[in-house]
Order: structure tokens, then sequence, then C-alpha cells
């Protein structure tokens, strides 16, 4: 698709293409269907990504997206304040959020240790978790990172400079169960996860 | 996906979502990105968008897009306006030009007639048209609708209309080969199927 009859179109599809995974064809159906919009929800729409970038703010404490400087989670006197969940991203906050199971807080990362991708420690929150473990109020820490090799580099990393604190009494540092996923079958699972589900086998509860 | 952790955020995410196609999953993602990126490049995202609506206009000839009150193909003196081609929209433009195998203009109605989704001969642009072939300097209308019934179906309301306007020379009235598979749309074809079927386009027959 070239020869756009509209250079104002044009700039409107290479925006919306600029998009991760939206093609310019797509793009162009998206455009076409913004513009069939009346003049007010074509600007409630452009605004809202003009209004996020401008007033969303990252909480002082975890890192989470916020509106506010401490961010609803990090305020709330009904989560227990000596557990962190460490994740890599916002998105990882509100899927553990909607499990219902945790009542903690978060430590937001904003990435992990990736030596492919230029992603080293300096690169992610790392400091200012180190910060809240070293105030002495934490009590556990639970790595909820990716199981990959940049998840296991960045759990290892958090492990040794958790350890290097030397303060009076360790948080315990411990990580999401790795196992056969609800619903699975036991001959579709990798031998990875299928080895690790039977090491880490708990105990039976009827 | 519930319990955003900003409500910028959630708006931004119901904006992106009220996309056709876009799931809130993949809207939280795009949003996400686009936080990622600095002030300026967000708000020439979203001023892309804002105007486009208040900037773009529709051609007075043949409503198609254009930044002008003619667009450039109604305007160019290389283009054989003595035959006009019937398109459903602004994506069908596109799609035929870019096979390089039609020279004159065309007549964008907007839509299609369809019953069933209430779209009727006076929702799409057929007066306008009428008038250009009114006009006495039509040798030829090329109809290029989707070939589907509402695409038939509105083939034979322009075919009437033609004929009802009782000219002393009337216009060739023709369809683009049925080259494109049945339940096709347009913009979806290969572009040498597309070219073929305007270079072997065949009389209407009623």
């Amino acid at each position: 698709m070239s020869d756009y009859p509209s250079q104002i179109l044009e700039q409107a599809v290479n925006q919306m293409a600029s998009l991760p995974g939206v093609g310019r064809r797509t793009a162009l159906r998206l455009v076409l269907n913004l513009l069939r919009r009346n003049e007010q929800d074509v600007d409630a729409f452009a605004n809202a990504f003009i209004r996020l970038k401008h007033e969303v703010v990252y909480c002082s404490v975890c890192h989470n997206i916020s509106d506010t400087a401490m961010c609803p989670i990090c305020s709330s006197s009904r989560r227990d304040h000596a557990t962190i969940c460490v994740v890599e991203n916002v998105q990882d906050v509100m899927s553990i959020e909607n499990t219902g199971q945790y009542t903690g807080v978060y430590h937001v990362l904003g990435g992990i240790i990736s030596p492919m991708e230029g992603v080293g420690p300096k690169d992610i929150q790392v400091d200012s978790l180190m910060e809240r473990v070293a105030s002495g109020e934490v009590k556990e820490v639970i790595l909820a990172l990716p199981t990959t090799m940049e998840g296991d580099t960045t759990n290892f990393y958090i492990y040794r400079r958790i350890r290097n604190l030397e303060m009076p009494e360790m948080p315990k540092i411990s990580q999401i169960a790795r196992g056969v996923a609800v619903g699975n079958q036991l001959e579709y699972t990798d031998e990875i996860t299928l080895g690790r589900s039977i090491v880490n086998r708990t105990e039976f509860i009827a």
C-alpha cells in the first residue's frame, strides 16, 4: 500500500503503524474507523494518550504505574507490607492482582537483566528494592520473574544482592511455583517443567 | 483484566480497545508501549489523529479522502475524466491505484446498499454520481463493488438510475471482471487479480 490520497491520512497511518504488531493495512483500517467517528470522540481518543504520558506517574515505592505519588497498593493499610513480590512489569502486577491470592505489596523492576539486549542491573529498579529490604521491615521477598534464562539470571542477581546486605535478620527469599499448568496434559508438558513439578511436589490435601 | 493501578491508564486502554479488533489485553500492551516513548513522540502520535479528523476533507467531486477541496486524482489533467470507477470506500481507490492499470477517475460511494444493516440508497453517494453522469461528459461508468449480494444490489440500483437518466447518449456501464473471488473484499485481493479484473471489465447485464 502506498500513494495515500491525503498526506494527513498517511501521517495518521504511519503513527498507528508505529504500534508493535500493527501492520500498515490494519493501521489504515483503524485510522478510517477513527475518521468515521465525530470530532469529540476522536479528540477523546487522542487526548487519552497525551494525558497518559503527561499525568501518569510511577509509584515512588514500587514503581508501578499510578495516578498519585504512591500507588493504591503501597498506600493501602490492608496490604501486608512485609511481603514484596518482585515482578518484571505492570502487566504482571495486574495478572497477580486478578488471581485474588496475594495480599502483599509489589516491586516492579521495569525489565529483567538481558546481556543480549544490553539490559544490565543498573537499567532496572534493583537498588530501590535493596533500600526497601535494608529497612528491615521486609519478612519475605517473592521472586515472580519469567522462567527464562534472563529471569533466572535476574533472580540470582537479586538473591546475591539481598544476601550481601548483612542484616541482623535476613528476609525469606522465595519464588513462585513452577509446575504443570492447571488443565494441561502431562504428555504435552515440557520435560524441564515436568521434572521440576516432581522434585518440588507438594503434600496432597484431599 | 480489571483493577488498573491508574484511572488514566484505564482510560487510555479503553480508548485503544475501542478500535475494531483490538482486545483489552492487546490495548494494554500498546498503551504501555506508548508510555515508554518520550512526550514529543506521544504528542505526535495523538495529534496525528486530531489533525486527521479536523483537517482532512472529502473530495467535492468523488468523495475520496483529500487534503484539498478537490482530490489529486480529480484535479489531474492526466486522468481520463470521462471514465468513472465506482467503489465502496477509500481503501478500494488505493487498491486500484496500486495496480497501475487505471487512468480514469473515481466515485467513492462511502458504503453499499445493505437492507440488513439499514443502509439504503440515500445513505451512500449515488445522487452526486448521477449528477456527474447527467453532465453528459461521462463515456463509461465502471462498477467496482464487492462481489456480494449487497454489491450486486448496489450495482443493479446504480444501473437502473443511470438508465432512467434519459440522456441523448448513454454512457457505457461496465463492471470489473469476476476474477475477484466471490465473497472477497477488494482491499484484500492481490494486485494482479485486481489489475486484470479492471482490464477485463465486462458490460453490466441486468
